[in-house]
């Protein structure tokens, strides 16, 4: 998998290659006296890798929220003259990639609702399982909604429970609800934090002196100068106002399911996350690629930049030399324009380019994260052929992906794994490479230790720790 | 110096940070048949590290030449629709930074004049220093000038030289003007590469089946599927048209002086130029410092980007095992906004966020490409202190820069430049480090073996090759 | 009042100029074969004096609903391209101002929803005057809001109006509903127009083959090629599908109550409304004028634009010679720079330049529609004298306006209204002319012979046809 | 013609109408302690009718000159932003129109130069006839040029003649330019203004206190507060700095010679131009059309905008009474998209409106400033005969235009103008009209009583006062 700011374009080929996508980031900060706004932005800007395509912020300054948001990166969402106009004392944030292939402003986060009881914002990470079933309750009560984001739904179930305690009506929207979530709410004196029964997606908690800070990786924190706490529990809600934070757990699931796959591709590398520091975990997944899988080759090089821990953790395992043998081009900007089939019958490389003498005649070990559809591992093997490699094996860090995702990855149906499709010999022929190793799921489970069993793998394993759409129990659900 | 994209922010902290510009980076094509508009739009897209600020592009259809220019990344400039209605079978292009607060179009590249003989474009990569005298002989024959660009000048210049002959008119400006210059030329059927007489800023050919390219580094040649032929020679101009490619060296300096800072920061790292491998003389240049300053430390980090490959250097000649440090967020656009001084001291870090866990409690090479002004170098010091590392050995893969540049990068007057005015100890105590090193001249310019005496090392020796502004023969002359 | 462009800095002097603003104009269209996107623009287009601030249209194909909305005028929010992609056989569209200092697209409309029944877009003129009570309901069940608009409201009211028969749920809701609107809705394979009892806002229908157009004024109908059917009766709902046109009369007001301010003011010269054409009705509140107000001038002369056509009534029943002695320009644009006031001190005229050599000397009859604030009339009659003016009556084809409006106009509260705290003599010193005189009510009111009482006259009279909100019975609602 | 504020599209039919573009409006101001950026916005603004397509400010403060110009309407262009930044105390502005489809910012206005003796800026009102004589001169010299500009060619002669007196370097280019021009010329300290000998193109001199104004319309005097002081005479060099206004005649044309089309046509109508009053000659030109073409009509339309004064003045004269029968919708802006085919086919009618109840059953004459090519001409009577009338004279307060112009008007080629190719029947026949007459020359002329002499009527006798490009003694030049 080639990641990457805004790629689709990686190796110059293929405007749809293997790109996973996490569909948000959130970001919440309760500081009086602060510039929440400002550090909600910079908070934003850390968790970018999380969504690319819409970016937006809700700020209370205790009587009324305001709401800005927009299609683009964070930093073209918002300009000067924006952050100044947005006075309070705590705000959300939100980034997310849109699936549609037009750019749909409707989907953009957070959502900003008039209630009964006052203005309430709300940004989501995550994915439900029942959003059908929700919304015919929701229709059979005479809602109406303006798109079909599994937000808006979230907030019209939670205004239904309509006590006065706002807790109770989370809790009892949290027992009806199933999938993955972790929720930033903002009434106009309250910033609430939600995570699922079982702790699917990430959720951490900083303090920067009395203000504190929710945030989906521990980078946003350590951006704004604010210390990591703890990670909110799977099933906790956690309430901050002025009288300080008060955590309550809601609800337990049956066992923690971490998403094995933040570890794997998503997270920033300089994230620690549920107690696991992500360069860490990626390091140690290389070294148990090479152990599962000792070879004999000249040279190990990572795909950039996803592969480059696992990359080191292999060569430092095997003794192989690391070498950067794949150049990247970091300027590709979202409205770059992609190569025509007839330049690309040329050879135009416009994101990676090898370097030849790092390749010629060698042996070499290319490392990357996982293998989606092929397409892309493929060129890549094509590509350092072409440079002179003799032999290719190509290791990833994840197991097989043989199953898609329910819970907020854009992990594709079935029939578009190619792990699903063919076995091994059939893909390593495939991809054109002499050698093809997956890192097995239990090598990859050991590495976290006695916690191995906290782990969503369903999409190696099929073993969905929360209950699937019915309709999806054989494909997947195309979303929005 | 902490490199990359648009940063001026890094660090979270000084817009005004240590980072060294080049001025410029061309690329132009013969190509019958192809798509040239296109393939120079990616040419530049594989240049865009040499300028980020204005972007442009010159084609000719054999009866007039079409330009368009404007302020931003080669992606933001063109559009899908603005390539489509580019006609034609050569072309040039031009990325370049602005000098000057203010974004101004006037100084964007390529230029196009009417001239007697049809039309004319020119881009232009590097810096006369007699261009006072210049201008004040155009001046006195008439001229006057829409911008105070070198390129406006130049282009005046070789129309005063009103020979039938181009070559020969390019011949007679060459004898009056000084300085380092990669000259693009673009008339309606030719094709023309210009280097001056010491090959200070670099220029190569490369051949794609019957069309030829010219570029200021080979990874454009090779984003476009071009083959490197050879660098174009010191004083030498290169002629494409229908007829094929014509060398004439037309002049030749006393001896070659490549700007050795291509290697130390400014060229991509697989580019090969004047003959040698800009990412293995990077590593020689780590394992130089290595051998120069043996030091006590537990590991290697860089400085992302620009410091990996010595970095990676350093640790294999040394055995101290090299690690990243330093995580750097990759998305900081152009108009991404710039901490204030009361966000920064809650210590807001964008750019580069230090890993605790891989630096507390350690002994540390950090190794970057250079030191400025020394103010990044302190902030990052005081960044690694902050997160528990034990003792700083600073190391720079380049010799104290103590003169300023007049061919075309951006190094301050002497006065900014913290090894004119400081001893190394001083420098040592003021970036707060435990240890700091250079590496020597001498190491440097050993790497290069023979070749050693064909690099020009003004900056650190303040051997000039060629003579230099009169009137800045002190201090450094304010560009435009 | 200066109408116009966007104006708000009419004179060159005062940004809050007394200028009226209806709140928007719709348009609708079932039109198998035809693009019913593109018709839509030019439909609004042509209703683009009723809303300057969004424009916005959703387009049904029979199966989905479509929709584009942005802030700006209909030419700003719509591009070929973005008109291009909008298939369908029915479409509805909106044109908006918005009260808010800042735009606020939130309030854009069509707003689309999905309901149990499909998609639903409404577009909405007018203004309910029990919104509190309905949202207060709403709220009791459950529902939540994104805006404070009405718009939003009123969908939610008739999504709880849950039968089959959708006809039925608009019956039910409108039984609930109090105030002046006309409402277009399209479902997808439905165009439905709803008018009020009292018909306060204008609806009006065409046919072009077997196309059918829905829109607020008869102007729109003449853009698209449509012929003039019908106004759409008082509380009747109007249901288009492939069956053609069914009308049906759900409420029978006590009366018709037509905004009169239309015919003085809003709608455009060339519509027909409820059976009068609107420039033959300014033309004769002219000759009233006249009559009324017998009086020595030289000249008459119109505030332009309009004013023009009551100025022309007044010349021709005095037999005063009509002039044009205010020469308008065109060109303020949205963004345009209003003059600081320093500037204006420098008697910069930026709207308005009064030509010297008609007025010098002159006995002056200027004719407005209207007197809201006072502050334009005064600067008008300011300018007239400084050009040279002797005497200056000032007319207005209105009655006092002394009441705010509930039913869709921005009139402001009482306190700002000029007529309602000072008796005629002190207006006219106040405005500084020598003779002051208001179109009498009863005047006004012959105009339109045998349906004089079929009329809203509240602005002028106090008597509000359609209950007015509780808490505002003394002040007007700050909207939004 | 159907004039208007960008229209292109008129009567909703047809993207290349017969209007008429003047190439350009000049702004000066020399106003120690003003803030001359904004009142030259103001200025400009005030032109805006005189060219679209760009828009351009320099400003000096005593040392330097600063420039601001795009694409687009002054409101466009400018912001307040870029109008803040803009200090000094003497300024001149441009607008213009490109005559090539693509917008080219090559062209726009100002220019600003380096030349030995300090910064220059030029803005240009006009056409020179010898250009390429011109051209030819600089060329032999060394010239070269980035646009083919009159303008950049005015300021390289000017450099040529290098004398200290620089009205002396201007006197000497005025003796080798030809053609009609307005010149505004802005160095450091001194505002320039220059009138070609004949007078051909306007220019105006004002004053507010102690500032100084020069204008192409006594309009923009008006609108910034200066009174007018008198037209600046053909071959007038009039130089403002800080020791006032010092006019000098620097050339004596055989005859004046301005152009007459600025009074039927171009000029806003409440300007005052070499003596005389627009609006009253355009009047004059509508009761001479009357005396001319007496004629059986029940009522006299105008086109509007640029038709009403004529109309009226016919309407006066001959005693038919004036109606508005045709509605004009203001709202077409730059971006409105143009109806294809199938549309227009639908009888779509988006610029003009005809009004029925007006019309229906009427003999009608309808006034116009000119037939250039006559479609428009034809499809507006036959929108009238649609609406019912039944008798249609159509009239232009022009005479027949058979010749192009070479002094900066776009009257095309002599194969487009409908009254070089066809006698007057035909032209009637053609445009569908009962009835058709031209103002004739004779009474044109007479308006301007013993004046008549100094006006340039080239393109409706083709005696052309300066001598024309040779190669176009038949045909047209193709600008740019």
């Amino acid at each position: 998998m080639v990641d990457g700011y805004n790629s689709g374009y990686g190796l110059g080929e293929d405007p749809e290659e293997d790109q996973l996508r996490e569909e948000c980031g959130v970001f919440g900060i309760y500081g009086p006296g602060l510039d929440v706004a400002r550090l909600t932005y910079y908070g934003l800007y850390a968790l970018q890798h999380r969504g690319q395509e819409s970016a937006g912020i809700a700020v209370s300054d205790g009587k009324k929220i305001q709401l800005q948001k927009n299609m683009g990166l964070v930093s073209e969402v918002f300009s000067e003259e924006k952050l100044t106009i947005f006075q309070g004392h705590l705000a959300i944030g939100h980034v997310r990639y849109s699936t549609t292939a037009t750019n749909n402003l409707l989907y953009a986060q957070p959502f900003v609702f008039h209630s009964p009881k006052g203005m309430l914002a709300l940004a989501h990470n995550g994915n439900l399982t029942n959003i059908d079933e929700i919304r015919s309750f929701l229709y059979s009560t005479g809602s109406v909604f303006q798109s079909t984001s599994d937000s808006e739904i979230i907030v019209n179930l939670i205004a239904r429970h309509n006590q006065n305690n706002s807790v109770e009506a989370i809790k009892e929207s949290m027992a009806e609800i199933k999938g993955a979530y972790s929720i930033l709410l903002l009434n106009e004196n309250k910033l609430i934090g939600i995570r699922d029964p079982y702790g699917i997606r990430p959720l951490c908690l900083g303090r920067r002196g009395n203000a504190y800070v929710l945030a989906s990786e521990s980078c946003a924190l350590d951006t704004v100068g604010a210390e990591f706490i703890r990670d909110v529990e799977p099933g906790e809600i956690v309430v901050i106002d002025e009288s300080g934070v008060t955590g309550c757990k809601a609800f337990q699931g049956s066992r923690k399911a971490h998403c094995v796959f933040e570890y794997i591709y998503f997270a920033r590398a300089d994230s620690i996350m549920d107690g696991f520091k992500v360069n860490q975990i990626r390091r140690e997944m290389g070294r148990q690629l090479a152990r599962e899988y000792p070879v004999m080759a000249d040279i190990v090089i990572p795909v950039p930049d996803s592969g480059i821990a696992a990359a080191r953790g292999f060569a430092a395992e095997s003794g192989i030399p690391f070498e950067e043998g794949l150049m990247k081009n970091r300027y590709i900007g979202r409205t770059f324009i992609k190569p025509s089939q007839s330049i690309r019958d040329l050879g135009v490389r416009l994101k990676l380019n090898p370097i030849r003498d790092v390749l010629d005649g060698k042996r070499v070990v290319i490392v990357d994260d996982s293998i989606i559809r092929g397409t892309t591992s493929g060129k890549l093997v094509k590509m350092l052929r072409e440079s002179g490699v003799k032999v290719v094996h190509f290791c990833t860090s994840s197991p097989p992906v043989i199953k898609p995702c329910y819970y907020g990855i854009d992990i594709s149906t079935e029939k578009e794994l190619i792990a699903c499709r063919k076995p091994l010999k059939e893909i390593r022929e495939y991809i054109g490479a002499d050698g093809l190793h997956y890192l097995s799921l239990e090598g990859l489970l050991e590495i976290f230790g006695e916690a191995k069993d906290n782990f969503c793998t369903a999409c190696f394993s099929g073993d969905y720790p929360v209950e699937i759409p019915q309709a999806h129990a054989q494909d997947k659900q195309i979303l929005e």
